[in-house]
């Protein structure tokens, strides 16, 4: 039987990365291509504590059916915190918690845009988000990213239009570039998308994990009558297996998100959330977090020492002040081919995996000759040794 | 700010049942308007002993990313079962785990709809559905429900028109009116749809709590070709607080669900995925379910006895052999404002919540004069005494 599927399906595929990562499945596979928390900063034994407490003193709370919205004593916690952020505004903002900020994203780009809306994003972007628009068949638009953030001019342009909607920016660490935007690119944007009357939604799911340089506001503090939709995450402070993330919004956005979740999987499951809360009330979430940075302080910098040692001179990389990622540029002329092989051969013939940048293009066959690594998930000895490895890989290829 | 909301989600509501829910939050309000399962049907003890299996064994399974497939030990367990009922054909088939059966249902309509796909439900349906499908903006149409099953020559009038993509069946103690649709009749819709090309999605929650009469075979088992969805879940015989559930399609459709299950929450929580795991590899699942049956069987026995001895004579009931609710039908005549007023009248004044019949609409506006009850969410005492209240209300408003 030849199944005829929705236009917005139709041309969607599973993403480049989760094919490298079928690779990744060989254990003798060093794998820099993930995007998870490094194990030794997941508060197992802690989550495991809390987990048995739970059980014992609320399974029906924990077992049966809860509310679209999110367990109540939770969403309570995510509010202060993000009010102590100034993203929070109880005048007209709400909060709902989401199975992920997977799915706070993929629902904002559900309420909010037609078919053939324009929604732009960063170029390059996190895949999963680029799907999640995709699937909705929106008129999706890519506007350069530079160091400091989103080329401003580029998104003028197409803001000029008037016919986006949506503008999707992770201004802390981006993925999978590990750029920053800075406050000064922050303030034009929101004062940009506001004179042209586009909805920003700012994801930031690694703005906690900043390990170098100075905090920067978020978008979001700027927002003074709810046209910016701020998405978080406990994946990356917690763990990611327990799906858990918030999205937080103007009350008439969050309305309209709650319908569409209930829909979606009426809740997120009940113990996850009852875990994140006890964490939250238990722990002192600032001493948490400076151990998780220091975690990841000590990755990346172990991951820059090797490859300054080891790579080709002609490959460039990134130096990021937070988050999970190395963009490393492979030299000046060559292709997105020559990139892919470069990718594919290190996980076929040397066993190292790491993710090609096009797995990030906003569209099939723009040029990309970047590469993505990840320093939080491997051990620091596969670090060390997958770095040697792409090292070589990269002198054969590109010379020393 | 004003905002534009996709026309898709602008016109969705939240459901009527939520409303009245919410006067269920007063402790005072004996809810017979849930659809949870019984409390002592729910095995804590067990599951509270299995997760502390799981977090002191594979700590890094349960809290780091998995698979948007699902968990492989889960899957292969719920091939098993779905072998065993003839659901699961290994030749064309594959299953994934998702949050819930609603997701499951859900992303069946996003793979396979386009904006202005006919899409068919039975009239009345469940409203999880019916949102999920309209929250895609299809052509919604309502299809009788008879107490055998769906009308069979209104469904083939629909199919004629050549332009239905979907056929959306809860063939099993159908939520809300827990009819349960004959053999014939599943053949009948089966070659129906087989000849006017249309997809069948068989909604299947319920299924194994029967506990009178004789199990009839689901339409899955008919398949020959792929051109049945099955969508089940843990949701009634576990916990539904846990979210899972799964969905069992020819392969070319999973793979399509995968991408869209991947955009919209990456994957179900592993905790969740692993504790239905060991449930099904520890316990037997047979004389897990005889338990639950013999629960419900009470539960309706004793929710009928007493809707004979004290509702007016004038309204009607099923007689359910299995599912959790009782369709009761108010006297001819009675409009569905009146309908509403009872129920609202019973809410309010007298502290028993009910869902009137008219939120498992196709559309609103449709007249309807049934309302819903549930015997499995209450205690015994609450049944006795909130169908005493309902009987005491029904006599005031339609006569002894």
């Amino acid at each position: 039987m030849e199944f005829k599927f929705s236009e917005k399906v139709a041309h969607l595929q599973a993403s480049q990365i989760r094919e490298i990562l079928k690779y990744s499945a060989d254990p003798e596979v060093i794998s820099l291509a993930a995007g998870s928390p490094a194990p030794e900063a997941l508060p197992a034994k802690e989550l495991e504590e809390l987990s048995a407490q739970i059980l014992a003193e609320e399974p029906n709370i924990a077992f049966q059916y809860g509310v679209t919205e999110g367990y109540t004593p939770l969403r309570e916690e995510v509010k202060k915190l993000l009010a102590q952020k100034g993203v929070y505004n109880p005048e007209y903002d709400d909060v709902v918690i989401t199975s992920g900020a997977q799915q706070a994203n993929e629902l904002s780009a559900k309420v909010l845009c037609n078919e053939g809306d324009m929604l732009i994003t960063e170029s390059p972007c996190f895949i999963g988000s680029l799907n999640a628009f995709k699937s909705y068949h929106v008129d999706l638009q890519g506007v350069p990213l530079e160091e400091d953030g989103i080329n401003i001019a580029a998104l003028e342009e197409k803001l000029k239009t008037g016919k986006v909607k949506l503008v999707y920016l992770i201004p802390n660490f981006q993925n999978p570039t590990s750029s920053t935007m800075s406050w000064e690119k922050r303030v034009k944007a929101f004062e940009l998308c506001k004179k042209y009357g586009a909805v920003i939604l700012e994801d930031n799911p690694y703005g906690d994990l900043r390990f170098a340089g100075e905090d920067i506001k978020c978008i979001k503090t700027l927002d003074t009558e709810g046209m910016v939709i701020y998405s978080g995450t406990f994946s990356k402070i917690l763990s990611p297996g327990i799906r858990v993330g918030y999205v937080c919004a103007h009350k008439d956005i969050i309305q309209k998100i709650v319908v569409c979740k209930q829909v979606a999987d009426v809740h997120t499951a009940m113990w996850s959330q009852m875990l994140c809360y006890r964490f939250l009330k238990k722990y002192d979430m600032d001493e948490h977090l400076a151990k998780l940075r220091k975690v990841y302080e000590h990755k990346t910098s172990l991951m820059l020492d090797e490859i300054r040692k080891n790579f080709s001179s002609k490959i460039t990389y990134t130096t990021p002040q937070g988050g999970l990622f190395i963009w490393c540029t492979l030299p000046e002329g060559t292709t997105t081919q020559q990139m892919i092989d470069f990718c594919t051969t290190a996980v076929k013939d040397y066993k190292v995996a790491i993710v090609p940048g096009s797995a990030f293009s906003v569209h099939d066959g723009e040029e990309c000759r970047s590469i993505r690594l990840n320093f939080s998930t491997p051990t620091d000895a596969n670090i060390v040794k997958g770095i040697e490895i792409l090292g070589r890989l990269s002198k054969e290829m590109f010379g020393d």
